[in-house]
């Protein structure tokens, strides 16, 4: 399996998470072999969408009987950097930022979060599953003391960009931002965007008088 | 301006809650007119795209000097279907459902939470920022009386699908999915998903070794 990423398309990179979420759930279910026909069927691909994804990788080599289910996931897992433990910071401890700490989901994936930063006194101090809120000051002297690799945004819009500029600074190499704000970053860091008023309004668009 | 949606890319519809966001700051910042030159600075985009996109509703007549800023928002507010309200109920009032009932930032847009349903009998009876939390069982009598447009799915993945089936059988016509799951619904139900765990996956896969 070769990784050139440079070569890669959004649309790919995009259906990789999403074809390691079904593996994982068949693996889950005892499934053993899939070929790539069934695996279409389930996820709503053509067949040859499958392959052509998995060439980019230089192919799973699929024998005449289908795909070996944990085999195919754990190509996967390393080809999306799983087998990596990022550690976590949360700017923002209102409701997203609360919601983020309290969801133990991603830690099974190795992401783990280190602490939460706000500028609310009496969040200061205060701590979420274990994991201590801080004050805003002290964020870029525990991610550089921490080695923290990726910052998850969720403070208002207006703060979000300072806030990042001053995590690229400390070291961050990724930014999971939550802000309904587009942020700007030098290239050896990578943004990924979770905007939920674009979802929500593209919801309404889909929705209204079709 | 004529509205084809059928016509409409998934990518010109991904970009147009963009086109609304950044004209929306725009419009609250002061700025008045702007170039597609201008525009597709800020935004990352080309002039000819943006012309493109905007083609596809039968374009806004830009002048020689440009959009007036307020009208093109209002026009993609029209096109995002923003004029029309929408009640919504909340399946599911975990941490991410509670964050979700506590941001008022959709209210502004004609989004309104009405109730959240939940099967823990420790937090029916609850509510959040005056929205009740009811026992799941009264969610389709909820959603059949009420009338709900909407329902944002944030239950265990294993439970979304059921409950998709209940509320689009009750009248629902949307579903935001928060569930690391693909939900299956009818032709003339619409779904957003909003999947958290493939949007950390992606970001993963672009920061590891390239």
């Amino acid at each position: 399996m070769s990784k050139e990423k440079s070569y890669v398309s959004e649309a790919v990179m995009r259906r990789m998470p999403k074809y390691y979420r079904y593996l994982s759930d068949m693996e889950k279910s005892g499934v053993e072999r899939v070929s790539s026909k069934e695996l279409s069927q389930r996820m709503g691909l053509t067949a040859s969408q499958i392959r052509q994804d998995f060439n980019c990788f230089g192919g799973f080599g699929q024998q005449g009987y289908g795909y070996n289910v944990s085999e195919l996931r754990h190509e996967i897992h390393k080809i999306l950097g799983l087998h990596n433990k990022y550690d976590i910071v949360i700017i923002g401890a209102g409701n997203l930022g609360q919601a983020l700490a309290n969801y133990t989901g991603f830690e099974k994936d190795g992401f783990l979060a280190k602490a939460l930063f706000d500028i609310n006194p009496r969040l200061i101090g205060m701590s979420i599953r274990g994991i201590p809120i801080y004050d805003i000051d002290e964020m870029e002297s525990f991610v550089r003391n921490n080695n923290i690799h990726i910052a998850a945004i969720c403070t208002p819009k207006e703060k979000a960009q300072e806030a990042a500029e001053r995590l690229i600074r400390s070291g961050v190499r990724g930014i999971w931002n939550f802000a309904a704000v587009d942020i700007s970053a030098p290239n050896h860091v990578i943004v990924e965007n979770v905007h939920l008023s674009d979802s929500l309004y593209t919801l309404s668009f889909r929705m209204s008088d079709d």
